[in-house]
């Protein structure tokens, strides 16, 4: 996005520790892959669920809507580190093609990083990119860390 | 809703038929109830997935985005019929307190019901409307009947 | 919406207070009239500004989000008093029909009002609010009063 | 954005002529100025006008949210063309920074462009776009032009 540089991810956040995590968190979930994580983006896939397909052989809406909320998530993880509990605040999605496939893929890019707030756009696709299935924006909050300075916030907030 | 006086649900439009119709079409999903439906609005209810229980007993935002997303879609079978193959084009949702319970509610309101578009809110509490843990709005797109004339379209359309 | 039951506007909020407070505010904005509100709605009218007129002569888009934006922080001191420094803090907007006429009229109804956030749906339209010409949902944010107890926020919650 | 590739702008599209097309459809306007656009974004600024600003010196809502309105069009024209009247169907905005300055910046990033529909998210700022005031994403309709055939369509598809 416009003049965000990149940026590394948080210390001992990568793309295996993310995995790791997630699978930790929910061992029943379906297996989310991380890819690639920066300070300010994450690319992650998931093989489709076949309870999730609908009439016409397309993927559910809330499927795609968990996914995309997914990858925001990790990419707040690039941002601020795993140990941040951030919740979803809101997103708004947009359905444009229907999703047809096997995996489907999202890659999340990260707007703004606040001290209170993370915004960032979702693309999601099958099998092209450029085509995408759902494109989403939305924003999580960090709560305050108690732990935490008021020197350590402003940091964080450049 | 403003200046919205009650209608009645579309020709043989009823909280039974929603409700059967639902679950023929997924067999595989969590019963979803529908308690109320009209021209401009619907009640449903669906007992909470315990896979979709997040660490602090917290249901998921995708659970209550997929609810909020059907009760959008009764409405829509509310004002224009059941045969209407409508589809979700957008939602955006915001997630104002945390989901605790059992049995998960939503009501959608109509705004908008036009030829091509419904746009609605929709309002999802676990024990108390008035303290709802998610508030969305979307929009259906209605796709066009072959069989339809123009007349018939614009009978619709008031 | 679901089970809000009316409830009374906070003290000293009423629709001739709320139209002075605004045109005293922004002496050169166009003249908003509140014409009513509660503790969960508000309905406001605004004559329009020529200069927004676009090609088709249809009111523009960014004229209907500052209305709704309006209506929203209207209906927000409704619930919360005058003196509250609400700030948007997200809006989506959906435009359903071409906007055409002398006065734009926008009602707003508050979905949550929670102790930092409340969230409301608003329904623009020109003749008829059945056939809005815009449909939006949004957040204002409270700020926390410096002179307010736990005590009193909890009351506010509720 | 995810896959995109650099792409020219449609046939005729470039910065000069999209300023002079918009300083001709609204003379009375503040004059917005392209700095860039591709075939899948647009760049432009605009003065603030003064009596967008609201006390403590911030720029209202519905100004940035005109800005952004305008920046994903410029964007729409650099991926159709000029004469495409496409218009705004739905756009939702996060404002995430106060707005202090006395010019305004926008940058467009298209993420799909179908036949009917385009998507993209905009970035707000001042003086650092790292640090943007506003983030916002949202569809634009393309109206089906009468003197196109199917294949055209399909081409422009791709």
């Amino acid at each position: 996005m416009a003049g965000v540089p990149g940026r590394p991810a948080a210390d001992g956040v990568d793309p295996e520790t993310i995995t790791a995590y997630v699978a930790q968190q929910w061992p029943d979930a379906r297996p989310t892959v991380c890819h690639e994580v920066s300070g300010r983006h994450a690319v992650v896939s998931s093989p489709v669920d076949p309870r999730s397909i609908r009439p016409g052989g397309f993927v559910s809406g809330p499927s795609l809507f968990g996914l995309a909320d997914l990858a925001l998530w990790f990419a707040t993880f690039g941002a601020i580190g795993l140990e941040a509990m951030a919740l979803t605040s809101e997103l708004s999605i947009r359905f444009v093609r229907p999703a047809i496939g096997d995996t489907l893929w999202a890659r999340a890019d990260l707007s703004s990083v606040g001290r209170k707030n993370v915004v960032g756009s979702v693309v999601i696709w099958t099998d092209d990119p450029d085509r995408p299935t759902a494109v989403c924006q939305g924003t999580y909050v960090v709560p305050p860390r108690a732990t935490e300075t008021e020197e350590h916030r402003e940091h964080r907030e450049r």
